[in-house]
């Protein structure tokens, strides 16, 4: 139950705010509208690194079922626990987008491109190509995995939280590198959640929500995080 | 006593650096006018890092009613202490904002807008709905102190100012995600001190100080600040 | 063979997210075009922060060869390793590069200008003149050297992990101020790996490698690493 | 001696680093022309964080007669080692300056406007006017004493090199905040010793050095600084 609260709590935290700086920069009549990928790259970071360090300590803040599945095949993650897991981050990711949609209901309405505000919850290929999307997000979550679990040879980071600037580098790092390619979802939640809550809650003037390539940001990036997983486990570290 | 000394200096210091960029970059003929929201945002986490770290240990460093009378409902502020902080935030970001229009007065002259002038200093929403703007400044309240309280979960960042750093991260977070909306002022001091210092002071070619908006930047982080602090105590934190 | 390993990975890793970000903010059609020299600035200083946190413990984190033979010269690398290390790093960043072949291949496909396409891989002085890029490319790798030699005069650093933020600093710093000249490549695998990949491998639409160039950023960054680490040594430290 | 040395290095990296990000943004032809005001912020920040680091322990970097003048009034500095400071600090800033016109030789001649050209070496006043350019430079004088003494205050910092990244932020933001007024010099070595190589060096194309201009970053830091150690002294700090 610790862990279900935790996660729900954290994943809505995440998505309140990466959902948030989307609309913050895409948006008319937002203040910040045009903040670019710089202010993206860097918003989405902290997104994660707010309920990271907040919930670390109590269930080593997923917020991702790449990361939870991921670790349960390496075995650090107790398998009665994933559903917890899982079942918190999906609830969370979906709040936290509803929580967005009422902050900027009114700038939902001043913007008429419904792809736009599909693209404040929802990520897609720039370029459509079901198997390059797929390698896209592939990578994205396998380069996310093998750095999250690569933390655990920095001695003595975890005693003074900088653990933590180091999980904020990870998604900047990804974000900025390879984002422009399919929006580095990276996480089945992080786009499940928020387009559903696109799909049924009422955001002015929405379009389709582009349900054909859901599966891509929930299959792919659980598929490179095992696949981190497993080749870390076999380098020869010091 | 000492609190009111530190409380003021740090919240002068910190309107000075958080107006100064505002002004920085909206003004004419600023060598950094155009600088951007990215700017803006990092400054102001700036803006208040560096009273943090200076007045952190004295004082708890809060420089905001909002920190002050959510701690002071949850038991870690002592109920005689308030009025020092509070009458030395209030006093502070006036001074703050007095020297910032001090040292951008010509430029103040060479920009005709006045509604760019009183941007320097207050906050307001981009689109105005009083309910929504409400929830906007409660939402900023809200995750600033739910995020503050949550230092405390990162073991020894305190030991090394490591949780500085986390303070500074959670202003550029909210900044960069949610600031669009209503600029997140989160803080009663920050919005009325410079506020009052734009409507008595002589600012070149001022406007209206827009008192009708003053209450939301006011009441809303304080109750979003204190809804924090009660959900955060009964989170089931390991 | 653990440094081969270790490096090659290293390097591929840094390689995709380098020439990534190069790819992900001047290529058609990604989501992240114009995201300027800040984005590249920080995100090149992240692709070396990932895999030297990951491999610093084990290998030193290398992944260039003027780091190895500077080190080398001054005997703190042995001999009998340094071709472990060169062939990795090459070898990596030969692989990094070809990864971001694959991921943007339609952006190759949906960009005309080859000379776009060839930034992404290798560097070159933005006005050709043999005697400055040498100069430019030995002063990157002079600071490079001198500043990552410095941390060891920082106790304590390495304790918590706060050596791997230098580290990224210095690679922020040295892109940010003097990147405009000749791209900063600092690194022989960094330029050699890439350019190779792109001569060898499917670009679509590629145009010349400009192999003339290509000497320089292999010689200078070593030599200036060498008379860097050379200085260091009789610098009167405390 | 050491102090002479350590401080000549250190402060030729720091203009080296400072100078070369003007260019690097406002010189034709660079390739980062345009990176803009955040670039530049970020990047003065490293420019000083860099040799502050590797000479911290040996001479506690100044790099700033401001600083040195400003511990000495405080009596933290030795009266007799203030003249290997100073001396170092402007022998190192002219150095640091004349590389940078050495690299950047080609990118001056491919700039026309002479005040572009004299902008990357000397500050000024962005509107002319003695009183309040000194009051600029006084306050930007000011605040880096002030927080400078105030790392002081953060326990344990010094034990990991967090002092360091304190630092870094405090340059960067008073130049976020403050820097379009007047160009944050803060420092009479950074703002003199640039001037004099453009002045005497041959820069392709230059003009006027603004002579008359230059003792306001030279007298404001220095007396801003010493306020500030004096204010400090009086703050009841706990």
């Amino acid at each position: 139950m610790r862990i279900f609260i935790c996660e729900m709590i954290g994943t809505a935290m995440l998505l309140l705010l990466g959902n948030g700086v989307n609309c913050n920069v895409s948006l008319n009549k937002s203040g910040q509208k045009g903040g670019g990928t710089v202010q993206t790259g860097l918003a989405w970071g902290l997104a994660v690194l707010l309920p990271a360090f907040i919930f670390g300590k109590t269930t080593g803040a997923h917020f991702n079922p790449a990361v939870t599945l991921a670790l349960a095949v390496e075995g650090s993650v107790k398998t009665s626990d994933i559903p917890y897991y899982l079942l918190g981050q999906f609830i969370g990711a979906f709040i936290g987008a509803a929580i967005v949609i009422l902050l900027f209901y009114d700038h939902f309405k001043a913007t008429d491109d419904p792809s736009v505000k599909l693209g404040c919850f929802a990520t897609g290929g720039t370029i459509r190509n079901t198997f390059l999307n797929f390698c896209s997000e592939f990578v994205c979550g396998f380069v996310l995995l093998f750095a999250i679990k690569g933390i655990g040879q920095v001695s003595g980071a975890d005693k003074v939280g900088l653990n933590y600037l180091l999980v904020y580098a990870i998604i900047v790092s990804i974000g900025m590198s390879l984002g422009g390619l399919t929006g580095y979802a990276m996480n089945p939640a992080r786009d499940f959640g928020p387009r559903l809550a696109y799909a049924v809650l009422p955001v002015p003037g929405k379009g389709d929500a582009d349900w054909g390539y859901a599966w891509i940001p929930v299959v792919a990036p659980v598929l490179g995080g095992i696949a981190a997983v497993l080749l870390y486990s076999v380098i020869p570290f010091a």
